[in-house]
């Protein structure tokens, strides 16, 4: 960290201009110190020659103004490229795919970089990886957060590191954010399935701290509610999406009494592992899928889901991330992309049992 | 670049512990010129104080050494954290999925965080990419390479950069690279549809120039000619693997005079979308794809594929890579990685005309 001081949120509200515009310079630190531009570099390079004194008022004016030196900008000889970081949950996962290239796509219209990290679902892993990101001089981030705390990031951001976060909010920072509509898109898909006479659905989600299995779990409830089932726990499996962990929870909601003859499934993952069980299984059961993915329509029966724009995602964050570097105006926003229901066979059989 | 001072792979070679063993610090720069360590660090961030006469002695041998200012080492007041660069051609090819996990998890058993990029196919944009990751300090690369000439990359391996080609080889440097068998994969392919009963068979691959692609069509002209079978051109088709431009390749060539009965599919790519032409098309035509991909065993047929190991491919590289790191001795190697060939229907079907 490069970090020579720095402020809290609350205090860079003070000096709006700073948090996500132009990052203070040298030149603005010896203006405030009333010193040369020397002397700041002395400072800020730890060179002798500067009385205790000076020193002092050019580190309250380093503070004041949430300075950071810009090593990227005095190691490249030849300008510096502009970069800017993307930090994923899964480098595999299917649907970040598109959302990166968007990313990527809007990085390249503005002249920029893009450089990628995966936090494997670690919280740990990606504050370690965002700080190092930062380190390594991006002029601003896109993170689909792993963990739900990110004061780790109030330093950074105070320094002028513009952060924008997508497909799941940001924990105790104010930031934007921009996110698909995983509770109305959830209560949609269910709605769907009790639509076509379905009353004993299941649902197989993500791990429930994870931001977006929380919603889609809340709008599973809400559309059982509004038609007035009362769901039972043997309906709903919650955890990893690992193929083995999924199947058991499909293969165990599908058996015994009451069955279900319908399941919604909380994401692309357990989507296509809940595909590869019924593709077994001896009789029908209907299939809505949170998230599209390739070839779903080629499948017999083509498996209807509840679609999100992965690029338009990635594109509506990095527009915005650039929005920010650019000077925009103060104010966060939290950015809510609707999903779509497409109907392709397996959402549409009825109750088998 | 912080380049201090370049060297050409012949001089490295005379510094072979260089090459990919520890970087030179300021200390074996300080004793080699016989100077104390501030000097060192005075010429290196420019600063006033030393004679012209120290200062040429310095920077040769700051030249001699091939050593460069570690600015992470400097940044990270807590230490710093080793990071490994991968520089992917396209974030949203499912292909790279495997191997860039692979990659990732073998970082993470050493301890290195890894920073992905993507070349979009671009050789100018793959050449920016490596220097901005180099003057980011990553301590490697792991190269999927959009060009073919990678001279460029030799002050920086000089500098101690290891750096290990994945999928498709260096050009002009000589470096360690790991690949897929992809004339011996195509070459099975097409003699698997050959074998049974097909003579006209379509190859619709990638754009020549891509390594890769030029490996796989010479593997299906080797076994057309095995087979005696004299190729049309217009069972061929090459370029980019955009659907719109395969789809209409594939078309033609299933349609006119001696239409092809069997396709060979250059790539994952190419096979999607051939796998959705022929499911409008009103005759059955056998099918081949190079790559794997999710699902092919639950189309109808399932689609035969020649199989690359991905994962295997990321961490062999990533692998390699390390051992640079570590000190492996001199001697660069090629790796060539089997492929397998999986029959699901699709690559057995009988001509149908």
């Amino acid at each position: 960290m490069t970090t020579t001081g720095q402020r809290t949120v609350a205090e860079t509200a003070r000096h709006p201009a700073n948090r996500y515009g132009n990052r203070p310079t040298m030149k603005d630190v010896a203006a405030r110190a009333g010193v040369g531009l020397k002397t700041v570099s002395r400072v800020v390079n730890g060179e002798p020659g500067v009385t205790p004194d000076t020193e002092r008022r050019v580190q309250d004016a380093i503070d004041a103004l949430g300075f950071r030196r810009n090593d990227s900008a005095r190691v490249l000889r030849k300008g510096r490229t502009a970069s800017i970081g993307l930090v994923l949950e899964d480098l595999a996962d299917p649907f970040y795919g598109p959302l990166s290239r968007a990313v990527e796509e809007v990085a390249r219209e503005h002249g920029a970089l893009l450089i990628n990290g995966s936090s494997a679902e670690d919280p740990e892993r990606e504050q370690e990886l965002v700080l190092a990101l930062c380190a390594r001089r991006v002029d601003g981030l896109v993170v689909i957060p792993a963990g739900d705390d990110h004061r780790y990031l109030e330093p950074e951001i105070a320094a002028g590191v513009a952060t924008v976060f997508v497909d799941r909010p940001a924990g105790g920072i104010d930031a934007d954010v921009v996110l698909s509509d995983s509770f109305g898109g959830a209560r949609d898909g269910v709605r769907h399935l009790l639509d076509h006479g379905h009353h004993r659905v299941g649902f197989i989600g993500d791990q429930p701290r994870i931001h977006t299995a929380a919603e889609r779990l809340r709008g599973y409830r809400a559309a059982m509610e509004d038609a007035g089932i009362a769901t039972e726990d043997r309906w709903i499996s919650l955890g990893v999406t690992d193929p083995v962990r999924v199947a058991e929870a499909a293969e165990a909601m599908l058996t015994g009494q009451d069955p279900v003859t319908a399941i919604f499934a909380g994401n692309n993952r357990v989507t296509v592992t809940v595909v590869r069980v019924l593709a077994e299984f001896p009789r029908e059961v209907a299939l809505v899928g949170f998230d599209d993915f390739e070839l779903a329509d080629l499948l017999r029966p083509g498996v209807t889901v509840v679609a999100q724009d992965a690029a338009r995602l990635g594109r509506t964050a990095a527009e915005r991330l650039f929005q920010r570097l650019e000077g925009a105006p103060y104010a966060t926003e939290r950015i809510d992309l609707p999903t779509r229901l497409i109907q392709r066979g397996s959402g549409e059989l009825p109750p088998s049992v």
